[in-house]
C-alpha cells in the first residue's frame, strides 16, 4: 500500500489523513456516511456514483462536505471509466450495487450486470492499473439465506434465497480471488440490516426500516407481515461506516469476509413499536405476508461479529433507541430531500 | 411433470421411456454419454450444443446414435433461442458451460456470460415457457475450493479459488432459487474429476486426466506438478451420467445439491503410474508447479456422495483400473477424432 504500516485499534483514524480514497456508491446511504467520516479524518475523497433515479444516490447526502470531496458521476458498469478512476487511490470502498431483492427477482439481468460483471470490471481495473490498492467490498448477510442456527457466523453456509443474494456472493468471491490470486488486497463486510440518516425512502423496495420510518413520520399505518415475531439485528449506519474504515486500514482483513451485525436482535413488532413511540406519530397493523415476499423471506436472523472485533477491533456501539432517535430527527429536518414533493 | 410418478432405485430406467429430454452441452463429454444412455432407455433426445471449437463439443461423440437424436446447434447465451428450445421438454440436463479454470482467470467475462448470464436465460425460459420441466444442472466440486476437511460433504463451505468456481456456484444457486421461488424444479450435481471416453483432449486447459491419457497413448512424457502426493477422486463418465439420470427422475432431488464423487481417492503419482502401466506406453517426470496453476490449486480433495446414494440411489461403481482400460481402448481406436491430425 504505502510506507505507513497497517493499523490496529484506533490508529485507523490517523491512517486516513491525506489518504487518497475512492467510494463507489459514495452518494448512497452508507457510502455518503463513510465520506463524512473520511472527510473528518482528513482523507482526500473521490465519490463515484451513477445517480440512477431508482437507487440510493442523493446529492443531499453530502450536504456539508460537498466542498471537501470530489464527485464523479459514473456507472460502474462502464469498464473504461473504471479503468481511469481507480488509478492512484490507496483505498477503494466498493459500495455501488443493486440492492433490491425484489427487483432482482423481476430483472435478474440488471442485478447480474451491476453486482457481478461490474465488480469484475472494478477488480480488473485494479489488477491492471492499481494493483497495490486495498478494496473493501460491501457484502450482505443476505448471502446466508435462511439460517441453520443463530447467531450466524462467517462459517455458516452461503445459501442465498434470491438472485440478489447469489450475485452479491459472486461479487464478494471475486474480491477474495483477486486478493488470493492476483494480490489485489480485498475483503468483504457482510452487513446486516443497516439503518440511519441518508437512506433511500422514496420507495419500499430496498429494505423495510426506512420505509417504516417514513410511514411513522408522515403519520401513516405501518404494515407488519405475519405475526411480527421474526428477529433481526440492526446496525446504525455510523457504526457500519466505522467497520469499513477499520477494515480498510487493516491488512489482517485481506482475503476474508466479516459479519457486521447489530448489538442485539429485536422482533419486527418490537421495532415498529419503538419507531412509533419515538416518532410520536404513525400506527401499525398486522397483515398477511404477500406471497412474493414470503417466498424469499429468511425467518429469524442475527449475526455474530466476533471476527470483526478480533481482526480490526470493530463492534457495534449505538443502541437502537439512540440510533432511531437520531435517524428520526434527521428525516424530520430533511424529509423533503428523501420523499417526493407530492408525498410530503 | 407428468402423470407418471417420481421414481426410486432402478425405476428411473423405465421413467425415461418416450420422455422428451433436452441436453445442453449434449455433444460434450458427459452430455453425449448421457445421450447414449438416454437413447438406450428409449428417451426422445434433443441435443443442444454450440460446437465452439475450443470447447468439448464433438459430433463424433454421438457416433452410433446420430439417427436416434435430434441435434440443434445453438449457443445458450442466445436468450431467444433458448426461449424456443426449452418448450415441451420434460427434463433438461443442463451441462453447457465454460469449464476451464485457467481460461476463466484470463477472460473472466466470457466465463460470466456462459456460466452465469446464460444459466439465468435458460431458467427464465423455463419459468416463462415450460415451468413444469425438471432441470438437472452440472455443478462442480470446484465450488468448495481448498477443503477444510476430508471427505467433503455438501455441508462444506463454498469457497471457490477461481472465477470459474465462483460463476459455477452462482449458476448452481440460480437453479436452487428458481426451484424454491418459481417452482421450476431443479437440482445440481457437484461433479468431482470425471474421466472416460469422449473427453476433449485437443488442449490441456480442461482438466489433466484426458491430457495425461493423450500423452501416454502418443508415447510422450507426462509431467506431474510437485511431488504428486495430492489426492483426488475420479468418477467414470458412465457413472456420472447415471447420476444425472437418477437425479432427473427423482423429485426428492429438487432444490438440493449433491456430490457425485469417485470410489476412492488416489494420488496423482499413483494415477499416472496406472495410466502408463495400462497404456503400455508413455512415461512421467516430476516438475515444479507453474505459478499460475499453483495459485488456484486446492491440495487434496475427495468427496462424500452419501447424500446422492440416500436420495436417488446413486453410487460410483466403476473401479479406476477398469475405467482407465475402457477409456484407453476407446481413444486408441478413435484418437484421430480427439487429437488434431498433425499431432497424431
Amino acid at each position: 500500500m504505502s510506507s505507513r504500516p497497517a493499523t490496529t485499534d484506533d490508529s485507523y483514524q490517523t491512517f486516513y489523513r491525506d489518504r487518497r480514497v475512492m467510494i463507489t456508491g459514495g452518494l448512497g446511504f452508507i457510502g455518503s456516511t463513510l465520506a463524512h467520516q473520511l472527510v473528518a479524518l482528513g482523507a482526500r475523497v473521490l465519490i463515484v456514483d451513477s445517480l440512477i433515479p431508482e437507487y440510493g444516490g442523493n446529492l443531499f447526502n453530502i450536504a456539508g462536505i460537498e466542498d471537501q470531496v470530489r464527485v464523479n458521476i459514473a456507472d460502474i458498469r462502464q469498464g473504461s471509466t473504471m479503468n481511469h478512476l481507480v488509478r492512484d487511490h490507496e483505498v477503494i470502498f466498493n459500495l455501488a450495487g443493486q440492492v433490491s431483492h425484489i427487483d432482482s427477482m423481476e430483472d435478474p439481468y440488471t442485478d447480474l450486470e451491476i453486482n457481478c460483471r461490474a465488480q469484475l470490471s472494478i477488480l480488473e481495473a485494479c489488477r491492471r492499473f492499481n494493483p497495490s490498492v486495498k478494496v473493501v467490498f460491501a457484502g450482505t448477510r443476505q448471502v446466508y439465506g435462511r439460517p441453520d442456527g443463530l447467531p450466524v457466523t462467517e462459517q455458516h453456509l452461503v445459501k442465498p434465497t434470491d438472485i440478489n443474494g447469489i450475485n452479491k456472493a459472486a461479487g464478494e468471491n471475486y474480491h477474495l480471488v483477486y486478493n488470493d490470486v492476483f494480490g489485489v488486497r480485498a475483503c468483504s463486510l457482510r452487513l446486516t440490516n443497516v439503518y440511519g440518516p441518508r437512506q433511500l425512502m422514496k420507495h419500499n423496495r430496498q429494505g423495510f426500516i426506512a420505509w417504516f420510518l417514513r410511514l411513522a413520520l408522515t403519520n401513516q399505518e405501518i404494515q407488519i407481515f405475519g405475526d411480527g415475531t421474526q428477529l433481526r439485528d440492526f446496525v446504525f449506519v455510523d457504526d457500519a461506516a466505522n467497520a469499513f474504515l477499520r477494515a480498510g486500514a487493516h491488512d489482517s482483513s485481506n482475503g476474508k469476509v466479516f459479519n457486521v451485525g447489530g448489538l442485539e436482535p429485536i422482533s419486527h413488532s418490537a421495532l415498529v413499536t419503538q419507531i412509533v413511540s419515538i416518532a410520536g406519530s404513525g400506527r401499525y397493523r398486522h397483515v398477511e405476508w404477500p406471497p412474493e415476499k414470503k417466498a424469499i423471506d429468511i425467518g429469524d436472523f442475527y449475526s455474530d461479529s466476533t471476527l470483526s472485533e478480533r481482526t480490526f477491533g470493530w463492534h457495534p456501539t449505538t443502541p437502537l433507541a439512540d440510533g432511531l432517535a437520531r435517524t428520526l430527527n434527521f428525516y424530520r429536518a430533511h424529509l423533503d430531500h428523501y420523499v417526493p414533493a407530492e408525498r410530503v
